[in-house]
């Protein structure tokens, strides 16, 4: 029988509060406790969310026998010391994207799982949306055949989050544009196709907008207004080609910010057929009337993919589902982006 | 003073017909003959462009000494020869694209060229469009600022030209929609962007829709329709990145047939500004209002760029204006082409 | 000196909640009391806001000599009751889009404020958005020159919304998509030309995808499920032409359901430019480099427009504003909506 | 067995070119004659297209008893007194677009036509289409169910033909966007729905690009350069909507030059399914897995329609086939044409 699971939340920005409504969704979810070094924030969103235990340590929140599982929802470079810190307290951890800094670190997370026997699960949310299934479904079904070349554009006009904050410092973040966004698309790319080995990497990073920051010239900003003061050492444009063995490619081309039109789009290439998600649009690539047609699929892309992520992280815990993105793809991703950055850095293609 | 230039066209298939209209509206050019291996072909199109000399063997042409210039209209693998035996023979020679096969051939012609004295200009007309001109005078202007990033899309979802014909024949073309359609927009990439030092590729290529010839379900085709006993040994899907030292790069994905959606833009990324063209629109990505905007702006997308290009070949060979596309050019691009291919062999990176 | 004013929100259903957050956000407001008929949708919703009073009947709510304001938020029927039932109450009336069920009584609603001597503001919430700041600053400043044409196209595939329910059943809501969704559309287009003299409408109706109701084949449903022993007696498919005097035109298509591609756009159409607003982009036509040419202006689209005009109807009883959407204007606005569907039951154009 | 039909084609312009080269094609047609009142024009022409007599003066044409056949290339405004000259002469007519100024002249053609017992095909390219065939066909065998409203767009930025010459001269010409670019959409529309019973229709046309002449500023002109000294007193603009009795309606807008992004479409909505002809794609609007779905089908759309409907000419000549475009359908269209113009003069719907 399944058992009603406390949760903590660490960090209490806006992706905190996201786990938190979500939670509110999830039958055996029943979150007791928040964290954050923010005084203030952390009484509002406490308030917010009618979350009784407020800790602005989170080891203080990992020190509390009752909590079983924590969401850390924290900046990306306190994402594997937390990370290893609950395990070693035996709590089951729900680990936002991007899993940490770099490979090294996304390895060392395992270990501390393995070690606490606890569950990890990745919050790589895009997979519990309704057009993952559907395309999940469509090269299940045989409908692509063979799939050889994926193709991903993620292209914001002027799109840097946070500038000058955690978000652009690379100590902190671990990258800009890449480790930030690329993260989910690459991460849907090989979990619709299964195409869990990539072998090599070519890539070139780029960073020509956020300096000096006052000079950035943007509309809106996810998590500004900018610091003036702050830093900007990361990349906000890259492209690049990744390998599948001899069999097949992914072509990448991801921008926080650059002079080209906004695109949002995976392509999935197969001998007898295609499938592109451009924003919430599926097109499936085949034949009609025995002509080759492309069909735009309607379906409901309303789903909340949160609730469907901690639904599962707490059925994970109480045995009754697998974990749906395991901390080994969170290794391979984490590789991935190594990789990217190391081509990029050595100007050369280099191996994964 | 200018003076007439007598102009024979060798090959009368569509494009040595796309020569003989573009002649006309040449002053100083007369075309007054006209070869092809096809009897049939020749009377036919010998009576059509109202030419005069008609020749089976391009070498009786070559051996008319009244005959200035030459226009090499014939399947690939005889662009070497034929060029090269017309500079043997003191012709001016203006060569279609693609130069020939690869780079070694490229460089055997430009050496006769050199050997000759005479002028050889190379088939890459895009480079005569008014876009190209707008192009690269916002890039002159300093609009763009920086060129860092070029993306290159040549979708085609079933654009197989002459299947089973010397196009699909590696022996005959030299490969697919690389050597055919590529050559176009990464010339014209070079050529406004002055980024003539490509220094790496890493690419990989596939093979997936001309073969069985009998399967292929397409609604037109470019020198159809398909030769069923004919042969398909080249690509039809490629994609890869260019680097051209340490400071810019060139995205492509170029295809003859897939499952995706059709595409036909170049894409030119600077720090201060960009430029999308596609299909014949001309978007200019800046500022305007203070705000970042993009424009597309109108122009006369309908300039015959063929009678351009023989204008400015008959010109070259009167000594009135540089040759636009020159041989040194021709060798870059083959070099790019054959690192392509050779990186998809090797599936790895490689240096050009 | 501006004073907090107890508001009380009349309806708890989805746009009820809108309010309730929007007043969150304005500093003179105070939301003490909630009124709905359904007890449990009561009772929830004034736990989710933190709304102490909670009434099941709305007069009893109008009773209350502390509540100065009211925003209803009911199906379309009972807006006009509710309205002058408020004003006979002495409160100033938030009232939401449409208006009522038709121009006689939107005069009614009208002439009760006026003897009221409160505040009455529609809920025109697309005014308050930065793209009606944006395009109504470009036409004042003569960008567009004269205005002529404004085309309005609001095309869902399968979009009806509460099928079965008031949304659907002519008597409860007084039409399909035209009274729905028009009216935004319809009121910007206004708004931001200042043409408010509509004098003749030439339209038709359908009504084709929501009968039976259980043949109704959608992915998603706003107010659903239907219900499937509900009425569907409403306009699925509308297209017609309003005349304004013999200057200007607007024609407008607008569908709930049809066979038809998505689309979402206002062009305002001027001899010196041009506006396209579709979704969230902004397109001025107009001239750059002396060429015509089409600009997408970049703008931060994620304003509150709830909160914007919910501070201006605060601001408004406080006597700092003037309101921004009057009731004259509805009353404008719902005599076009009686006379399209006139047009349409007359199958001929008609008066305004 | 079917006999080689001697034709003459009256009018040397681009159109005259267009059937020259069309009827090259066509087996049982021969060339024999051209004119035009241009001497220079007629002289040039006849020697590119190989046409043996030539005629200044239409009625020495229509004189030679050789000839059984005319097509009829020149100005609108010659269409009617050329077509009833030709079938007083015993001709069988092939006539240019629009059929002549007005409805009073096209029911006088017919006459003509009637009393002569002759051939009249109207010039309506565009059903000889792939596109016209296959959407007739999607039609036919129900894929759209009943056919309740047809939307139609073409919209240029700038793009009057012939500034100040006969095509925007009132007088020669019968009208301005509305005669000249909607003719086929609207034939096109009528002719695969069956809708032939337009009964009355709302419009309001617009004239404020082309004049004062010099101030026009374009990119191309088709039957340009502008004449500085003509007149420009036609339509640049028009919207409306056309009532087909009860049952159906088509909405239009169409502008030789407006501040809008060019459209050119034609939308076909039924109770089961709709198709949409934009620019050369189809797409169709219908269910695939049980989805709604847009589906854009490939098809060839290369065909060369002018050949189509001449072959098709001489075939009605030969008996062999019906005409493909008749006069009675013509008058149709003419009587819509007035009554636009006729609405927007009165500024009100009028019956057709």
């Amino acid at each position: 029988m399944s058992k009603k699971i406390k949760v903590g939340i660490i960090g209490a920005g806006t992706i905190g509060s996201v786990h938190a409504d979500a939670y509110a969704k999830v039958a055996n979810a029943e979150v007791v406790a928040l964290c954050d070094i923010l005084p203030n924030t952390l009484a509002e969103k406490a308030k917010r969310h009618n979350i009784p235990l407020k800790y602005e340590n989170y080891k203080d929140l990992l020190a509390n026998p009752d909590i079983e599982a924590v969401s850390i929802c924290v900046p990306n470079d306190l994402h594997a010391p937390i990370a290893i810190d609950a395990f070693k307290a035996g709590k089951n951890v729900m680990l936002e994207k991007p899993m940490c800094l770099n490979a090294d670190q996304a390895r060392k997370i395992v270990k501390a799982r393995d070690k606490s026997g606890k569950i990890l699960q990745m919050g790589m949310v895009r997979r519990q949306s309704n057009e993952a299934d559907i395309i999940k479904k469509l090269i299940e079904d045989g409908r692509l055949g063979e799939v050889y070349q994926i193709r991903v554009k993620l292209i914001r006009r002027r799109g840097i989050p946070g500038l000058g904050g955690w978000f652009t410092t690379k100590a902190r973040s671990g990258g800009g544009g890449i480790i930030d966004i690329s993260v989910h698309a690459l991460d849907l790319s090989m979990y619709v196709t299964g195409l869990w080995n990539p072998t090599a990497v070519s890539a070139k990073t780029y960073s020509k907008f956020g300096w000096p920051i006052e000079n950035y010239n943007y509309v809106s900003m996810w998590a500004g207004p900018p610091k003036m003061d702050g830093i900007f050492d990361v990349d906000d444009y890259a492209a690049g080609l990744i390998r599948f063995g001899d069999k097949a490619t992914l072509s990448f081309e991801v921008a926080w910010a650059c002079n080209a039109q906004p695109e949002n789009a995976i392509e999935i290439l197969g001998d007898k057929g295609g499938v592109k998600l451009e924003g919430s649009n599926i097109v499936l690539l085949t034949e009609f009337d025995n002509r080759p047609a492309d069909i735009k699929l309607d379906y409901d892309a309303r789903r909340d993919g949160f609730a469907s992520e901690l639904e599962k992280f707490i059925g994970a815990i109480n045995g009754e589902n697998e974990v749906p993105a395991t901390g080994e793809q969170g290794v391979i991703m984490m590789r991935v982006l190594d990789a990217i950055y190391k081509s990029s850095d050595l100007n050369k293609e280099v191996e994964i």
